[in-house]
């Protein structure tokens, strides 16, 4: 009786650590997934999947531009962007991420972006580069999604790493 | 001893859940003291104070900047600009956060300022806007430091509200 109350006790105290140490490599992957996802959505600018990458109350936070509130908010946006330029297609876009953390459902990270859109023979292509930083949340189906987005300008040939 | 041994399971399983929901109020009041202290240091553009607020490794991602990593490289920026307005005099600033969260050690929040920079009688006083994210750090003696810091513009009036 003592033996197995002491194994109790010892699988009660140890199992917290051990699921802690495991969500923490499963978070790793979980927002890497993310990140893949999110630059293959936008490369294709393809709205509906970057939308699926955000949580249903996330905010997004851009230079000049009130605070974006919620998904649908979100949505209005960016298809009012892809709107206003039908011509536009993305060349390239690239991602580099840095200093990823979680703590259990939230995670952060700050990313260097690289993006170059085409316009067709009117207007000549836009080539920017830029920093963001993002909160993250697992929702309850255990992806990590979007929960605040800041951007800013980046230096060209900024990647983050100097 | 039957009845020793579960009120010591039943203690040992409600703990960490007791744990954390105390934890979750002090992270709250934790982190509305970082707010304010950063607030007043801002208010007397006191770098040192400022300083103290940031964890050894932060990092501050200000726009069309590389960014800034750690302690001594963020000192050295803010120390710049000091020295490079002299006459300058924080007139006002103004700080309102929004969505505080926190999970164990780690947390985050986006906040709107406004500030008013008098430079004496050479030159008009600043009268600028922003958004800022944070991520929030809570150290080994249990203070909340700054861990990654994005600054950009915002419209004015914008307190985040609307």
């Amino acid at each position: 009786m003592r033996r197995q109350t002491l194994l109790l006790l010892l699988l009660l105290v140890a199992a917290p650590a051990l699921r802690a140490q495991s969500n923490t490599s499963n978070a790793r992957a979980g927002i890497d997934a993310l990140n893949r996802k999110l630059e293959d959505a936008t490369r294709r600018m393809d709205n509906d999947a970057t939308i699926a990458l955000w949580s249903d109350d996330g905010v997004s936070l851009l230079p000049g531009t009130p605070p974006i509130r919620g998904k649908a908010a979100i949505r209005a946006f960016v298809d009012g962007v892809t709107r206003s330029m039908p011509a536009a297609h993305m060349k390239s876009f690239e991602m580099h991420c840095f200093d990823i953390i979680s703590s259990g459902d939230w995670g952060s990270e700050w990313c260097t972006e690289h993006q170059v859109v085409d316009f067709g023979a009117a207007r000549a292509p836009f080539d920017g580069w830029g920093k963001m930083l993002f909160v993250l949340h697992r929702a309850a189906d255990g992806e990590w999604r979007i929960q605040t987005e800041m951007w800013n300008q980046a230096l060209p040939d900024s990647t983050g790493t100097h």
